[in-house]
């Protein structure tokens, strides 16, 4: 009803609620207690928009080194809270726009969220949003006006409510232009950094044997994200035939993908 | 009448005074000994615009740290004024606007302002209306210019008074710009400190039992804004089922918002 | 005759002679040994303009803190001078103009001057002019370059005469410009700073009766300008209804305005 | 079938294939082991896209001195992988094209290749792509964000496979832009050091005698990259009729060449 | 026949050869022997360009403080130089034009001046010309180039020849844009500094008697620029009757001009 | 044939070989063991284009100070070289051209050599060609980025050569751009420093006498650059009916122009 009214006029901007399970296709798997404490938190604040009187706006920002499973998480969240609304805001939607044009498409989702009792806008890679390199740095003031502004704006209209989710690899950056306290709650992903959640991890998402698993979690030293330690074992995969991962071939990888 | 005029003729921009209404639609408790000696000063101001005839324009400056209930107080001494002309001026309402159709609809609005005997405009946000951002800094020199000029225009017209009641949490920023000295008067709005006061908004905004109230508003040590301490109070409300606040699950609560 | 035929044919832009007298409404009282020096020396330049032959152009700029009178003087002045041609050039008039349009305009009014055999120009608030903010600084080179140029323009037909008046608050800033070098002659607009000014001032312009007058111009330890004087005595009469000034509400209402 | 498809609709912007054969025109020699762990492991990398349904994304970035042999490398590995879609990226079919056209230009090579199932992008000489010059240092942001944004997008359609290869010979001031750390993997191509190093690319590449091979190879103390190496026999060739080479000849070329 | 083609032909832009007198209408009298020696070596200079075979360019730049009277000697220069073509490029016929416009507004008078057999071009107040500001510093870079250009470009056809003279008062900061190194001869106008030039000047120019000009020459210790010279002269003789000058009053007018 | 359709169809811009003689048409003279050394090196590098199978693109940058013959040096190779395809691009030709019409220009001049089979491009004074001024510094990058990409630019077709021969007097300053690490080769242009050197010149180019030759060359302290010193040659005949040059005018003069 009030979801197919919005599909009939609405322009085809912003990936929805189906779509974002692309973005965890290969699996979601728990790596550790943070990371139960952090999926645990964040689930109790959705459900605050949903059931709370006095929250019309909440705002989460999702911060953590590169490659640590942020988007994964806030995609998990979109297409769990079962909204009706639910709109994706990335970079690679708005190639060649102008600062004018981008602010402009932002600024529209957000005007569409607010005909919706319930809203969820998931704003992706903020830094790859507002232009951001730190050599200067240069960035898209008028797009962090835009969010500065929208990240505040309460639905006009009694009753309505919006949950803002965004992430980004560069917090302390962004919390220089101010854009970080802009968020009414920040958190941490963390990196995987215990023996045992590397264990996990490389049983059951990269779908190692045990004794490789086993081995491997042995041997890495450094902290490293999801998205790079799945990366590498599929690289060291590659040397043997049948799927099994030789440790010293895993450590070149990991050497070789810059660890 | 004159009012009548205004509405047939002119476009629909800068919400009105009954719109101003719901920027303290949770309500407006006093909680504390500052904040009455604010809102009495501000109050004899108002009276001053509208019974001297020697005061035909003053600005008023409330600055402030985020979410210490600016925009509630400035929305508020806006509808209470009761005078005929009150417009709000705020950056939602132009985002992807060049400069110069900034500086152009601000213009407009002041033009407007000229033409009725009483008139309030409410700039709200200031850093957001010049766009900005403390690295660099960079800013919209062209809107700075454009109210610095109007800060100090005097109605053209004998008889014709201008108020101004502008809103900043930059205000030591703003005041590198020249910005803070272009008002007439600047106002201080206080984080809340005292015990008691935090007791008072637990109790009456935040409809908290005396208990739950007594208990959490001995724990607080830090000063904090009221809009970051109604929005902790209702986080720590979603763990029970009866509204009530444990006190470990508010401070809990206070810790995630960043406090 | 002359006046008539600029007046059938040019464009509304610069407020003329009759229209200057707004910026001295509320009076004109002398304030000092400084004030009248100053008053004297600005009389005799513009006497001089008016009647030697090796004198076909001229520049004095006013320059003195925020609100020490600079605009009520050099309005004064134009309006007494009697020249044909006065025109004041305000960054109020141009607000929204880009630089070219800017330029254009300001070049309009002196091609226009060089047409009268005598000319004033008024430039108020010279930094407004050139947008001129001291962060970065930025400025508006395209009209500083302008107006640097037509500084030094002599009029092009023999006879012709043009002075030039200008108001600044950033005297020293301008200097860093190179603008202040630009001006034949430069004059400071003092604040008030004695007893006897400060008293003479509460009685004739803010009128005041003797006492009270006499009990505040005891208290006012620094000095100050006119047009913040005349606005804190108005404001500390809000307390009383007849009229009167209680010695310790204007020292409330000095330190509210920033004293 | 696939591939007639797309060259019937397709601009004919990219070099392809069979054109970048070109790039290695002079022969194509191994010059030492470093060399041959460096084509190993980027083979691997190439036969990893191809058939791990895990990869549907790499990107390799070669770096690596100036005229050390980068392109040269990367066109090989291109032609080689068979890949059915395989397109050129480089500056120098985007001269005098706007930021805005370039990034437009080079979403679109992208776009084209997702809709093979498996493809290969060579992104030649990314400082030119992103016009950096280290004064300032400037480059284009726009084309910079546009990469960083590709770099990272899975093709969206399940079993399609993208393989991104860029060189540079600035990876260091890359990096501060953070644009290294967008890849993948990041390898470096070596400058010849070893003197039989020297022997092997002056025999078989510059096709020199044994005798002036070895004498040479004796007396070049520096790295040089393959590039440079050629250059300078050639010209130390225009010296004789024969096309013998004198080592002291030769020497004094190196020296001319900046060496 | 030349002269009358041209005129017929070309727009009216920069002022020509008659005009030019009016820089130095009040007369143009020596003063002392630096003063004597410049005019010599420039009335060389200009003998030069007119009989010399091998010197078909020639550019002088006319350096020194303000005021010293640069404008008036570089006029005269070209009013006595008699060359068929004369033209003043001088900023204030560009008011409010753009960069591109400026640069090809130039580049036509040097193509004008290429047809003539003797041409002469007065480029005066070079820094106005690039919108020089010392803050920053700022300027046009595009007229700047055009200028170095067409300093250093020998008209196309055998037998034409361009003498180019500028003024600055900026010499050392132009020479940072080496500018004053694109001119072949760079020589300096002084100020005046000799008690016998200061009663030459007030005697012949300022028309004083002999007693008012001996008793304030002996008076002026700091050096001073003609032209300030006599606007202080005509100043002072504005407050008595009879065009005499009193030394005080003179020195008081001094002080008041800057000194 | 080939020359004859080009000319048929290409429009008119860059100067060809035969106009190239205007810039030595004062003659060539050699001036010590240095310049020749020069010469012959550089003739051999066009020989070398000429002649080889393996030199596809060859760029010789001539650095030099100011005034040292830069531009004549590189005419004469250019007229010399006999090659069918000779264009100079030069500043003076793209006056007022926006940075994207000196690219488009630039590279068609480029586009139009491939199509000959041996061809030479002459970038003159390279400074002015990227509008370079040290403060800044400033300078357009997107004909910085067309050149280093042009400059590596091998001929698409087989069997098409192109040289290319740009001239500087910065550089150092070029260097910290990158660009003259672009060029295959880089010769220094050398200043006149011997006293031999020095008669030589002044008797074959300045055509003096061989006393006047001899004092002067005895004199001269510092390196100079011919053209300088030509200049002022020329300058010091002035002084005489003769066209002879006494000692001690020439160093006068000498001293007039900087020295
Ligand atoms: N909990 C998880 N279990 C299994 N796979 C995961 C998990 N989290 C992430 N991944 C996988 O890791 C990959 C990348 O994770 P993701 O894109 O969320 O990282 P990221 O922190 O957003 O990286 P970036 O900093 O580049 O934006 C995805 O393919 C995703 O499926
Ligand atoms: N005196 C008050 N009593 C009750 N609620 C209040 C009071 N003042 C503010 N609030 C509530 O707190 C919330 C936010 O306050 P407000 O927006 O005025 O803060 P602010 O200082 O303008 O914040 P920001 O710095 O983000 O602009 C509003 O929902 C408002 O209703
Ligand atoms: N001599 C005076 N006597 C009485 N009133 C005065 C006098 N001078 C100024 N005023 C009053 O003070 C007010 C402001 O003065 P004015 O605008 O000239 O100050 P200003 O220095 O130009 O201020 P700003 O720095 O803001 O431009 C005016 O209302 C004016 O009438
Ligand atoms: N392994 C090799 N064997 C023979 N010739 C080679 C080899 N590698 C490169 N060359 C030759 O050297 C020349 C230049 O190499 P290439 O262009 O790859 O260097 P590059 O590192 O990309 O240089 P640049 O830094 O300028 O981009 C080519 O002509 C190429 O044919
Ligand atoms: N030698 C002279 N004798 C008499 N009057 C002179 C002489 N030189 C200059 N003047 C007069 O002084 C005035 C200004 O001189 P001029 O404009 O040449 O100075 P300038 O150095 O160009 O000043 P600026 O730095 O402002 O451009 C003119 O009115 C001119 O007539
Ligand atoms: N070898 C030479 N013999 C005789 N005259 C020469 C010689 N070299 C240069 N000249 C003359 O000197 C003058 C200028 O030389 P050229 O323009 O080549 O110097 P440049 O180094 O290019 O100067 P710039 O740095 O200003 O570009 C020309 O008129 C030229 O004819
Ligand atoms: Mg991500
Ligand atoms: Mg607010
Ligand atoms: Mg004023
Ligand atoms: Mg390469
Ligand atoms: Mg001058
Ligand atoms: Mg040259």
């Amino acid at each position: 009803d009030f979801e197919r009214a919005l599909n009939d006029i609405e322009p085809k901007f912003g990936a929805k609620s189906q779509e974002l399970k692309a973005y965890y296709r290969n699996g979601f798997v728990p790596y550790g207690d943070t990371f139960d404490n952090l999926m645990s938190t964040l689930e109790r604040l959705v459900e605050q928009v949903r059931s709370s009187d006095k929250t019309p706006l909440m705002s989460i920002l999702l911060q953590g080194s590169a490659s640590s499973g942020k988007t994964a998480i806030a995609a998990k969240l979109a297409v769990e809270s079962g909204f009706p609304f639910v709109r994706m805001i990335s970079a690679d939607e708005m190639i060649g726009y102008s600062d004018v044009s981008k602010s402009t498409q932002i600024h529209k989702v957000f005007m569409d969220s607010y005909r919706s009792p319930l809203s969820l806008i998931f704003l992706d890679d903020i830094e790859r949003l507002i232009e951001y390199v730190p050599i200067g740095p240069r960035f898209s003031n008028a797009v962090l006006q835009t969010l500065m502004i929208l990240l505040k704006k309460i639905p006009a209209d009694e009753g309505r409510k919006l949950l803002i989710i965004g992430t980004t690899s560069a917090g302390h950056l962004l919390e220089d232009l101010g854009l970080v306290q802009a968020f009414s709650v920040a958190q941490t992903v963390p990196l995987i950094a215990e023996g045992k959640d590397f264990y996990e991890v490389l049983r059951s998402a990269a779908h190692m044997s045990k004794e490789d698993a086993k081995a491997i979690a042995r041997q890495i030293k450094k902290p490293i994200g999801i998205k790079q330690l799945l990366m590498v074992a599929e690289m060291a995969k590659q040397s043997s035939d049948d799927g099994s991962v030789n440790v010293n071939v895993f450590m070149e990888c990991l050497h070789a993908a810059g660890y």
